[in-house]
C-alpha cells in the first residue's frame, strides 16, 4: 500500500497555487476582528478612519494574515509532512484592504533548505493576498518545517 | 493649548514597555480562533495534537500574533502619530505556546529611521511575547509609519 503524503523532498517548488475560496471584506467584519484583537481606531471607527490618510475604514494587519492562512487551506492539495511553521520573513503590508474587497491567496514554493535535524527539512513559500484588481495587498515569506522522506533498512 | 501626542521624533528608544494585561490560552480560545481562521488538525484537535512532535493542543502562529498585537494595547502609554505598520520582519514562533500559558507582550523601540516622505519616519520596534516562564513564545521587528513633528512657520 503507497501513502499520497508529500514529504520535504516531494514539495514541487515554482509553481504558484491559488486558493480556491476568496473572502470578502465587509465592514462588520473588518470591525469585529479589529475590535477583539487589535482596537486601533482607524479599523473600528469609519469617523476616525475617513480623517486618515488612508480616508476609509481598513482591516488590521492582523486579520489580514488571519485571512491570508484560512484561505491558503482551501488550496487543493495532497496531505503534507508539515509540522510547524519556524517563521515568516519580510511581511509587508503593500496597500489597505478595504470594504468591499474581495481577497484571494496565491502561494509559490520556492526553495528547500535543508534542517540542522536530518529528519527534517524547510521549504520557504511565498504567500500573496490579492484584491479584485489584483493587486497585491500583503505578503510574506512562510518558512515550513516538514519531516523529509523516512530512510528505507536495506 | 499643548498637545501630547508623540511623533515620531519624541519616540524614547531602548526603553522596554509591558502589556498591563495577559492573555491565559484555553483549549476552547485556541480551538476556536483555529478553527476559523487556521483549521490545521493539530490546532483544533487534541487527538492529533497527541500525535505531533509537540504532543498537545497549540495555538495557531495567527492566534499568537493577534494575541500580541491585543496585548500591546495594554501598554500605557500617550497617544502617537503612527499610521499604519509597513511589515514585520523575522516573526519567529521560538516554542509553542499551549493550554494555560498566561501571556504577555514586551515592545521595545529600537530606531528611528527616515522615510521618502519628510512628513513621516518609521520606527522599528521589538515585539516578544512571553509565557509565565518568562520564555519568548514569538518575536518580531514592527517597521510602524508615524508622521514627523510639522513644521511651524517662522
Amino acid at each position: 500500500m503507497t501513502t499520497s503524503i508529500r514529504y520535504w523532498e516531494d514539495m514541487e517548488l515554482g509553481k504558484m497555487e491559488e486558493s480556491a475560496e476568496t473572502f470578502t471584506l465587509t465592514a462588520q467584519a473588518i470591525k469585529e476582528f479589529a475590535g477583539q484583537w487589535d482596537p486601533f481606531p482607524p479599523h473600528i471607527d469609519e469617523a476616525v478612519a475617513a480623517r486618515t490618510p488612508i480616508g476609509q475604514l481598513f482591516a488590521a494587519g492582523v486579520h489580514l494574515l488571519s485571512i491570508i492562512i484560512r484561505l491558503s487551506h482551501t488550496i487543493p492539495h495532497e496531505e503534507t509532512s508539515s509540522i510547524a511553521a519556524r517563521g515568516w520573513d519580510q511581511v509587508r503590508f503593500h496597500r489597505p484592504a478595504v470594504v468591499g474587497d474581495i481577497l484571494r491567496a496565491q502561494v509559490t514554493h520556492l526553495e528547500r533548505k535543508e534542517d540542522h535535524r536530518p529528519e527534517r527539512g524547510v521549504i520557504v513559500t511565498r504567500f500573496e493576498l490579492r484584491n479584485q484588481h489584483d493587486q497585491v495587498v500583503l505578503s510574506f515569506f512562510n518558512n515550513v518545517v516538514m519531516l523529509r522522506r523516512p530512510v528505507v533498512p536495506a
